[in-house]
């Protein structure tokens, strides 16, 4: 079968885009406010310019590229993050902001008849928190959840601040960005859930739950060869024992919990030493809130044991929590509708990963869709979107930009 | 009880030599190589230097502070290492250091009739390893167990190496470093058998045996949201089941084995993505060369356990490994026929972490003792040995050098 000229452009596009912090086994590594994430944003405004769109930065390096249709009107805005983790794959966000750019030439290239909004391209600045916490700081920051300033303070390990890396790429601004009328997003699943069911579109009605943790563990230093096992106050052995607890108790409810512990640092971390203290952070989702607050319950119990047992000090802060959250059911339908026209097969799920939308849904009628990912597999280098799946995505995301453009969430509210 | 002159010295000395890399809370920071053991060990040699005793540093950074009594003789050795972990207790090594010392100053004050040796102090480069590893750097190298070209391009974290921060402090030279007649050193317990008993010196008569390895976990980095449990390759998760085996065999055999893993690395150990890679280190001690070794096979079949549960690969490295390991038996007798002589209350008793002596003795006669240590603790900041007991070990190894001086420990060979 014959792809279009307008489908080779796009895997065209595709492939020079994924060759920005490539690193060998089809692979990325293109952290917020490197190197590679600058120059693909440099590669990105000429992508859109030679199509007639102007690029521009705001105040915390959201790069958004602009065409206006209707003189003053507010912004359809449509796209993602082109940042990535520091092993990453190549689809993970890059692939929503280039089908949010290719939308946007096919929008403008068969103008609707009577548009009300203008159309934006956006590649969100560091959506994935690696180099600078927390993630999703751009849309954080636009959407008014996130403080710009203490944004631009962020630094990463070696004391380096966002504001500084974006003023040496000349990619920040004193601006807000421009204004929304709605935003649409679509990105691979990061899960399993179309693959398995053979459905090529996912429509994200809602978030999972999810509570974050930050644990400290306080031990005593002491001699790992001669101190005797009963004296020792064993930081990672605590902390090694609530590591086994989070993986058993997310294994009692397959499918609706999930729990990870990514980060974990011991100090002093020498081979002849028992560990004085251990810093380690709880991840825990599911898609009830009920369980979530069953599992915090299990948690504080579980704390208490491990304490009284490891003989250590444990300090628990919750650092994020959020419930079940609804994506605006207006998106939602008209995505629905949308595929039903294009006779797309898709399936309403759940996000279990935070995404740019999650925010943007806060203040505009918002659109989030997914394409499947084989195996489910994200943030590794083998993740992989094959060229259909990512076609008829951007198939579906062009006919819902059409119609937004033309005012259909309109009178929609925030979710 | 009013304090003999001599002891009141050692006292005030013990309190000048701490001031070195003090951080705080009675500890010291003064990791090999570091300005702090370089200071500490310009004012031993004024020190010395003020008895008469000449100070020379050998290919590997040894400090030696000679006296020669008979000309062209060989040494009787006397010290310890002064340089300790990064967050540690003043007594460990140093005591030993400024013990021989002072025992020195005694004999040579008080000079026997007819000397067959000289005698030397001995600062061993080295001991903790905890920047440069391995540990027991400077006696390993003296006794030619370990390689000085390897030892000198040993680098730290950030680097740097060995051969290069000792020519910068002006503490190394091509000299192999006197030759030895025999060894003789005293540390603190680091364990709780002299004070349990009311013993007021340990005559250490053999090593635990110890197995150490080096364990790499690799998973399969993935979202630490969105990944179903069932697809996670956790290497965390791994090695935190390892971790908790570890404890829970030593659990097992109270007294007779001591396990600890304090340094482990996750990889890449960010908040939102499951570890691909872990690395441990495991060291296992036990007075029971059979239990060390039934351990080994209990640990080969909970690495083939944990690895099937956790879907990850495991790869184990024998690091170190040796048998419980006698001292000579000669001077363990010279040693408890002083202590008699003097009325210290005694026990013959084995040394579960290692020390110089423990490379000493595999080439001269060789005594170690052990003065009290109050609740055993060590590589830490509370560490303590009380006046009373320090000056009691000083007192005996100045007895015993006086005799070893004399050839006390003549004709008796190595362990």
């Amino acid at each position: 079968m014959g792809r279009s000229v307008e489908d080779r452009a796009f895997l065209s596009d595709f492939a020079s885009m994924s060759a920005f912090g490539a690193i060998g086994n089809g692979g990325v590594d293109r952290q917020a406010g490197s190197e590679a994430d600058a120059r693909q944003r440099a590669w990105l405004a000429e992508l859109v310019g030679a199509e007639g769109f102007r690029t521009e930065y705001d105040r915390i390096g959201n790069q958004f590229c602009l065409r206006e249709l209707v003189e003053g009107a507010p912004y359809v805005l449509i796209g993602s993050h082109m940042d990535s983790q520091p092993t990453a794959g190549r689809f993970d966000g890059a692939y929503g902001v280039l089908a949010g750019a290719h939308a946007a030439f096919r929008v403008c290239r068969d103008l609707p008849e009577s548009p009300r909004y203008n159309i934006g391209v956006v590649n969100w600045f560091n959506e994935e928190g690696s180099r600078f916490s927390p993630s999703m700081m751009g849309s954080g920051v636009y959407t008014g959840l996130l403080d710009v300033q203490s944004a631009r303070q962020t630094r990463d390990r070696f004391g380096v601040a966002v504001g500084d890396v974006l003023a040496q790429a000349g990619q920040i601004s004193s601006g807000l960005g421009p204004e929304a009328a709605a935003y649409l997003e679509i990105h691979v699943e990061q899960g399993r859930v179309l693959e398995d069911s053979g459905t090529t579109i996912g429509l994200v009605e809602a978030t999972w739950a999810a509570n974050k943790y930050r644990i400290v563990v306080e031990g005593e230093q002491s001699h790992s060869g001669s101190t005797l096992m009963g004296d020792r106050r064993d930081a990672l052995f605590a902390a090694a024992l609530l590591v086994v607890f989070a993986r058993e108790i997310a294994d009692e409810h397959p499918g609706l919990l999930h729990t990870a512990i990514g980060q974990l640092d011991v100090y002093p971390n020498s081979p002849v030493v028992v560990a004085s203290r251990v810093e380690l952070l709880l991840d825990v989702r599911s898609p009830s809130r009920d369980l979530i607050e069953s599992v915090a319950g299990r948690l504080d119990d579980e704390i208490a044991r491990i304490s009284l047992r490891a003989g250590v000090a444990m300090e628990v802060t919750m650092s994020h929590s959020w419930s079940v959250n609804p994506y605006p059911v207006e998106g939602y339908e008209l995505a629905a509708d949308t595929a039903a026209e294009l006779q797309l097969s898709a399936t309403p799920m759940m996000t279990i990963a935070g995404h740019d939308s999650t925010n943007l849904k806060e203040i505009v009628p918002t659109v989030m869709l997914f394409v499947p990912s084989v195996d489910g597999v994200s943030h590794n280098e083998a993740e992989l979107t094959r060229d259909d799946d990512m076609l008829a995505g951007v198939r579906l995301i062009t006919a819902v930009l059409a119609k937004a453009v033309e005012g259909a969430l309109d009178g929609r509210s925030a979710g």
